[in-house]
């Protein structure tokens, strides 16, 4: 099932989205007590759960999706968003083509780093493009993976059970900023630069690990074109080696990674400008569309 | 003043250490409605300020400190801790000796990288040393800052206006992790990795900016002795450099860096291990011992 967050008569709830995509449920009206999404995922029970997935035949009226706010899935995420830095082998030469002291070299190591979101920018949202400030402004589709129960421990054979979904994720970049202070946080971590959407796919509506399509357009162009089937340290990697020593809770976001074609893959670079418009796609996740201002 | 959270009577809650240490005010004896720090931080009216100023000559009962147990001040932050890497000149060069491809070359811009946090080490908690996983264990005293209204766009000149106040941090490494991973930020994360206290002490008490010893000790030895007068990048210039493009919340926890003497800095390095007793201590604000086990 597509579970949503959505703003409906001024209230910000989570709830499921039909099949077409046109009808509205929120999870309040099968009796889930949660107020958010962060909540419904540590907390729901199977029972709730087989509710939600049986909203379209429970005759419980929905919402015209015409009708509600789509926001992010996980508007406020409960920690930082976990990030994959050059997970896919094609957009790690085109990384070291760009800046070759940032983002070359071997790696026979993940690379994690972290990325500040006080709120996600909700699909149909802006990215911020903050003149002035930032000037090599980027785009990166990606898959993202929500936690669904604490990971402490996990054998990577194990891991897949404790992925409670998929969502994407557009990991804005500030080029300039990402590489200038050495570490990556302060560029990814700007106002605006985490558009999340539409959905959490949840993880029984894919086979694992999942084998998906990972696009990115602007203005209508392909850019980018990778599969997740290609990511260089998969789920079971990630999971089982963050967990070893760091405890994850639920509805953690680990995004995985972008594959090529990102701006600065380009020569000369094509980044971002106000005006542009960025879509983000994974393959039966769906899309998220946003403007840079 | 000095802010504590502490737990009496199975109930966490902040409050007030009086001046000598002994007597502890819930701040929920002054009718303050904050069930945690964050809340507190981010709502506290002037009035509620005053009450729990004046809580030693309120006549209001304290609970004698011996009967509480003693939290780190914000157990739970908000969102990662954003720590300053190699923010002291002495510092800067026993890391490049330590390991010049991680740590070594011309530094012109603040590091800024991240530490997950899902739960602060108390005074006297343990620091995990994840036998197996972890052979570079090492320490890290810090001063760090706590926000208290939203920062956006703050010039230097107006950022002690949103300095709530200071804590130690020791910001505990796993030095092989750290560097191994490019982005240090997985080898800052792990569980056990983030000891903070005693307090917050309140930036009213302090000539700003700053100039505080900030000391640690490993088995009674002193081991770092550095001033934050010494600072490389200074809290102006971090408020004011992050805010320009994020948005800094109340409760917003910035570990400013750590002088020389870290284990990596020795030759050889002196790192730690199980039963070693590491305390961090910063001028006025106070000492947190802890134990690795």
């Amino acid at each position: 099932m597509r579970l949503i967050t959505f703003i409906h008569d001024n209230k910000e709830q989570p709830g499921v989205l039909s099949c077409c995509g046109k009808i509205v449920y929120p999870a309040a009206a099968f009796g889930l007590p949660y107020p958010t999404m962060n909540q419904l995922i540590e907390a729901i029970t199977p029972e709730e759960r087989r509710a939600l997935e049986q909203a379209e035949t429970s005759g419980v009226p929905g919402i015209p999706f015409e009708e509600v706010s789509l926001e992010a899935p996980i508007p406020i995420p409960r920690q930082d968003v976990i990030c994959l830095g050059i997970n896919y082998m094609a957009h790690a030469e085109e990384s070291a083509r760009f800046k070759s002291e940032a983002f070359g070299g071997e790696r026979p190591y993940a690379v994690y780093f972290s990325k500040r979101v006080n709120r996600a920018v909700a699909p149909g949202g802006y990215i911020e493009s903050h003149p002035g400030l930032v000037g090599q402004l980027d785009y990166e589709a990606e898959l993202a993976v929500v936690i669904g129960k604490a990971c402490r421990n996990i054998k990577p054979e194990e891991a897949r059970e404790y992925v409670f979904g998929y969502t994407v994720l557009n990991d804005v970049s500030a080029r300039e900023i990402q590489t200038r202070h050495n570490q990556w946080y302060f560029g990814k971590s700007l106002d605006g630069f985490t558009p999340m959407g539409p959905c959490i796919l949840t993880a029984d509506e894919v086979p694992y690990p999942p084998k998906l399509q990972v696009q990115s357009y602007v203005n209508g162009e392909l850019r980018q074109d990778g599969n997740s089937s290609l990511l260089i340290f998969g789920l079971d990697h990630i999971i089982s080696e963050l967990s070893a020593g760091m405890t994850l809770l639920p509805g953690t976001i680990i995004s995985t990674g972008t594959p090529a074609g990102a701006g600065m893959g380009f020569t000369p670079p094509r980044f971002l400008t106000s005006g542009d418009v960025v879509e983000c796609r994974v393959e039966q996740v769906g899309s998220i569309i946003n403007t840079v201002r």
